[in-house]
């Protein structure tokens, strides 16, 4: 089996690494917050003190942090991955980060002679217990084989969306369609209910229709028409607005430096924006609705 | 067979009074272009030479005009149906207008002791042709009882959303998120591209994932990977950029009068209006993709 | 001196007919709030228990009503000013409606052969009651000079915009000018605050500068900079955010009418509407800050 | 007279150089381009080979730069001014950059003993070249003054905005508020084309109103009210469509940075990216009114 370093043990970080310690690897663990070495330990995992403890020696290393900086101190800078990884060994990012940063990391990393491939993931914390992710994965063909068979005990999913950074690429294309597409119905169904519509009705129609979207049919922002999204249980995360604001504002950090023009993810950006910072950022996204429904 | 009148004969009223026809009703048709009422006779229907004309002794007055003022013209003015209609006439009115409208004019035949349903149609012009419209109705119970066999013959679907005014509502509402949810999946692939990420695997992964909506896998605004959407025929119509725009200000208008908030569905609006005045409004409505672009 | 019938006498309307009292005119009142006629009364006016008692024998009418459709009915409708008032009355609507229903309403009136101008007004409750009214005026050149020494009484700025309907065309385009830039410029203080650059050093230099606007200027919204602007008083009104909505809603209308393209302006209506919609409708316009700077 | 080197002698670096070789200073410069060297010199200036070449021995470093990128290349990067520049020497970057860049070069500066101040400007080439421009100034309060008697030789204006970065943001504010603003002046000239309401009639009026903007008043972008704006001219930059693009993105990305909610300006930004992809970008920023009036 293989030795993995795997840095950030956090909601995302610690289940995954957990299920490559299920399947039998060894995983040498480093994340700054004590609770979470500790519940890496607990699950069988090993403990380092720092990065390069837990580097020293790793065939693979996989990644799960907050962002572009962390990524890039941890593993360009001093006494990161880069100065203590033996030759050859690969690098798996997860990270959800600019296109742009996950490039400079990763065309570093192969031209010092490493694997790397950004692999940022879709499925959420219940996707990551369960070892469902879906990995939209940036590379060249090698990595991504000899990455394939540890993403395959993390994830049911793995696509290789093409060259380096086109993993990041793929998820902030697909998560600005999914923030724009949550407003949209949110705003169908408020204007349904101010005309009169019954919501069932509006479903009923709608998703059989051309205005048919995953942000409806699998994640209805009113409670009702799919008894399990999290309208149905006061929106209760689910996945917070906070972090698809996180994404949206990913998306136009791309637009910006690919001189693309995105009015409707522009906007979406701002609209989640005022709503976190009018007390919905802990709320489940489809709460946007809250925001334009008005007290 | 019935008496229906049938008053708007253009490209959807023409081929819609033919399936009435075809069933062995007999139509007398009204519409002030001559070449619509030569198709029509052609048809088999009868012209008649006002709407008076066509409206006397019909026990169903079917219509499918451009606006609520077309609407409130032929019903309501001086010689107009409310005036010939016999009474217990049952008034359908396919045309796709303002709530408003539609409430004001329903409810003022209903005071006269007729029968009305708001029934807006989707499907375009083959759909209308083939007889496969889906139907948006509002109405009472037994209206839209006494309207289905007639409904049947021109559409495949058929769906009650409330009383007078929700099929106009159903419509509205499902159309403005179409048109937002159009430009979010065009500003997805023009931001893919601009990444280097190759349209066919943001589609693979997008429209397995929560990016996904009818204009994504049913009408993908690049050409490749739904290879029927118009996109691969140089954006030729379909459903053009003016007919979308004509529904996004309808949705405004019931958005402004019903004091819903909608940003988006505003914003979409505005980009389809600057597209359309740019040299765009005969292009297919997923031919915006080519504003967001750049020349 | 004239016999003015004057529809309307509330915040607005009373202290104009009281400043058409104060020049000696005899100004018969109606108003369908009890208080409104009392407070007329008091000021020297005559109460009328209906339009029509108001309009008969009148040589002016004067209205300050609140939307288009109060207009069209006073005007229009059986018993309304048209039937009643004498031929060749002149009709002066101050009120701030659609430009199409000033246009009908005018031109209606000229074809029944009365004088006829459109007259909103800006400068508030304050501007009324001080008589420094500003008059935006569309109608004929005869009928504006027949006018202007009614106006003259009420206000200090009388211009004339142009034909019937253009002053509340100047009205609702400057209005919308208005909305756009008071949110810029809470955007601008907003964005400095969080980037640590002081509010009275924004001002200090944008008030000099390409940023300059009225909304910063004259009104700013962060208090110091501008010690007469509601900032300073907790954004009591002033102009209430519910009017500016108004306002911007009736230049979104006139857009959709006129074809015209509008992105910020529709935006602007989208932004004071979740505000309104959110506790700020009681709010002075330039206290939209609070939702953009979030709790 | 001191020793000055100036790193940018294109369009804005060259003029001011200029201005400070007027004054009587020795001024040694680098630029890229041989063109702008040859420029320089012929005005009296020394060229370098090299950006180390024209900092070894300087008293003051003036920097006039495209991008964030260039001006950290310039001081940070090796062979750059930190590297060659004696202790103490004063560091005057005029670029229009990130606020974030500007702080982390300028914090830099000062942890190594320089003196740093961001000093972008106002004014364009015009300004430039006659010595007139506005320097909007961040840095402590000893290397402002110690700045001043240089700034002063290139401008008429000079305000400490306050600490290392703030010259950068109220340049940025200011700019966002005024992009803004000249989009709500087109469309409030556009609509009231539309509407049958003559121009320099919106203009009367609006100049004294509540809409009044520099935009409007000293850049109005319809020929005729202001003779002496880019309108008049056929849209001649002035300042090009591509310029205020820049500008826009540099105030979102400072927006998207510091957490503030800026929809106006996202939007803005949109609309003039849209404008200069669809043949805008050498047009003055003024002619987006082209855009919304359309073909």
């Amino acid at each position: 089996m293989a030795h993995i370093a795997f840095l950030g043990l956090g909601n995302m970080g610690g289940p995954m690494a957990a299920n490559l310690i299920k399947a039998g690897h060894s995983v040498v663990g480093f994340d700054p917050v004590e609770a979470s070495l500790e519940r890496h330990a607990a699950a069988g995992g090993s403990a380092a003190k720092s990065i390069a403890g837990a580097v020293d020696g790793a065939d693979v290393v996989v990644s799960m942090l907050p962002t572009g900086a962390h990524v890039h101190a941890a593993y360009v800078e001093q006494g990161g991955v880069f100065a203590v990884a033996r030759k050859g060994a690969l690098f798996i990012d997860c990270s959800t980060i600019d296109v742009e940063d996950a490039r400079e990391v990763g065309n570093a990393a192969k031209a010092a002679g490493f694997g790397f491939i950004d692999a940022p993931v879709s499925g959420g914390v219940g996707g990551a217990a369960a070892g469902t992710l879906t990995f939209m994965v940036g590379g060249d063909e090698a990595d991504v084989e000899a990455a394939r068979p540890f993403l395959e005990l993390m994830g049911k999913t793995i696509v290789h969306a093409g060259g380096l950074g086109t993993g990041q690429a793929a998820k902030i294309c697909n998560n600005m369609i999914l923030g724009i597409s949550m407003i949209a119905v949110a705003e169908g169904f408020v204007l349904a209910e101010k005309l009169g519509l019954d919501a069932q009705k509006l479903y009923d129609i709608s998703s059989k229709s051309s205005g048919q979207c995953w942000s409806m049919t699998s994640y209805c922002p009113v409670p009702g028409p799919v008894p399990a999204s999290p309208a149905n249980r006061d929106y209760a995360p689910g996945f917070a607005a906070a972090m698809m604001l996180k994404d949206l504002k990913l998306a136009q950090d791309a637009a910006r430096t690919a001189g693309a023009s995105t009015p409707l993810g522009a906007q979406a950006a701002q609209l989640y924006q005022v709503f976190c910072q009018n007390g919905g950022a802990a709320t489940d996204f489809s709460g946007i609705i809250k925001l334009l429904r008005g007290a």
